[in-house]
C-alpha cells in the first residue's frame, strides 16, 4: 500500500469513527486507549481539555501494516504501550524482548507491557523488569477479549488505587492477568459478568504462591 | 514402525550403549536420567544395588514415537518427569498443562516439570503449582543444552542441599532456570565453564525480584 492508499484508509476508518468525549469523561486522569486505528486514538489524546494522568494503549500488527506513521505518532503520546510478543518484534525489529523495550521506550512510552498469552507478560520500566505467569488453566473456551479484559483490568486497578508507581503498576499486570484468566473460560463477557471480587482476589493469591520462592542459602 | 522393529531398534541403542554403573556411584541418592534411551535409563535404574533418594528423568517426542512401551514402564519408576510443554501435549493428549501434569502422575511420577524454553517452567507436585520465568536475555547464542543444563542444575541443586521438599524443589527449578541461561549467551558449554557462583547467585537474585509483588489491597 502507497502512503495516498494508507492515508484514505485512515481517513475511512476515521470517518466511520469520529470519537467524540462526553462531558463528564473530561476530567478522567486514566486514559486506556483499546486497540483501534491510531488516528482515531490521537484524535481522543487531543480531543481531552487535559492531559491524563496516565495513558495507556494498545495496538497490534495490522496498524503497523497500513498506518504505522500516524502510530508512531501516537506512540510517542503515551506513558504505557501493552502490546504482545511477536508485535513488539515487529514494531523495533529486535527479537530479544529486553531490548525491543527499550527500542520502545526510545519512542516514547517510558513503560513497555509485553503480553505473551499464555505465557504471561512481561513489564519494562525505567531499567526494571516485572514478569507475571498466565493462570495455568484447566479448560480454554474461547481466549477472544483476552488482551482486552488485561489492558481494562491493568487501567481499571491504577484508577482505583490513584496511584501509578511500578509497585502499583506490578500489582496491575497481575490484576489483568488474573481478570483475562477468567475471559478466556467462557465465551465473550459471559464469565466476568457474574465475576465475584472473592473469585478474582483468591486468584491473585494463588498467582501469588505460584511464583514465591525462598531465597537461596549461601 | 512394528513392534518388532521398534524392539530392535531400541535393541540396537542399548548395543552401542550399555550402561554400567561405576562401583563410586553406587551409593548415589540423586538419579538424573538424562534424555536417552528408556531402555538405556530403565538399565541404569536396575544396576543401582538401592534406589536412589530422588530420581529424576528427561525425555523427548522421540522417544514416544519410536519404544512408548518402554518409555511408560521408565516413567512408572521415577520420581520427577522433565519434559518441555509439546511433548507432554503429545505423551497424555492433552493441551491443558494443569490437566497433563494430573495424568502424568497417574503415570508414575509425583513430580512433573514442564519446560517451556524461553518462556520459563512449570512444576506441579500434589496439587500445588509453581512458576519460574526463564530469565529474558539481551543477546542468545545457541540454546543447545539448555534443557540438560536445567535439568543438571535441578538435581544437583537438591544433592548439593540434601532435600527434597516441595520448597527446595522450587529453589531448584528457579536454579535450572538460571543456569540455563547462561547455556544460552554461548556455544555449547563455554559460558558455564568459566560462571562464577555470585553471578548465578546475583541472576537468583534478579529473577525473584521479577516476579516479587505486594498482596493487593481490600
Amino acid at each position: 500500500m502507497n502512503s495516498r492508499d494508507t492515508l484514505i484508509t485512515e481517513l475511512n476508518v476515521l470517518e466511520n469513527f469520529d470519537p467524540l468525549v462526553p462531558e463528564e469523561y473530561q476530567d478522567s486522569e486514566y486514559l486506556m486507549l483499546g486497540n483501534l486505528s491510531p488516528l482515531v486514538q490521537s484524535t481522543v489524546i487531543t480531543r481531552l481539555n487535559k492531559r491524563p494522568k496516565l495513558i495507556a494503549m494498545d495496538t497490534m500488527n495490522f496498524w503497523m501494516d497500513i498506518a504505522m506513521e500516524s502510530l508512531m505518532k501516537v506512540i510517542s503520546k503515551v506513558d504505557v504501550l501493552m502490546i504482545n510478543e511477536e508485535e513488539v518484534r515487529q514494531l523495533t525489529g529486535l527479537k530479544a524482548l529486553p531490548l525491543a523495550a527499550a527500542a520502545v521506550h526510545t519512542m516514547g512510552p517510558k513503560t513497555v507491557v509485553i503480553k505473551k498469552g499464555e505465557h504471561g507478560a512481561i513489564m519494562f520500566e525505567d531499567g526494571k523488569t516485572f514478569f507475571s505467569p498466565a493462570m495455568p488453566l484447566e479448560k480454554v473456551v474461547d481466549p477472544t477479549g483476552a488482551g482486552d479484559t488485561f489492558a481494562g483490568g491493568f487501567i481499571g486497578y491504577l484508577a482505583r488505587l490513584g496511584d501509578t508507581s511500578w509497585e502499583a503498576k506490578k500489582q496491575a499486570v497481575v490484576v489483568g492477568s488474573v481478570l483475562a484468566s477468567f475471559t478466556c473460560e467462557d465465551f465473550g463477557t459471559k464469565r466476568l459478568q457474574t465475576l465475584e471480587e472473592s473469585e478474582w482476589h483468591s486468584r491473585m493469591r494463588q498467582l501469588r504462591a505460584m511464583v514465591k520462592f525462598r531465597s537461596i542459602r549461601g
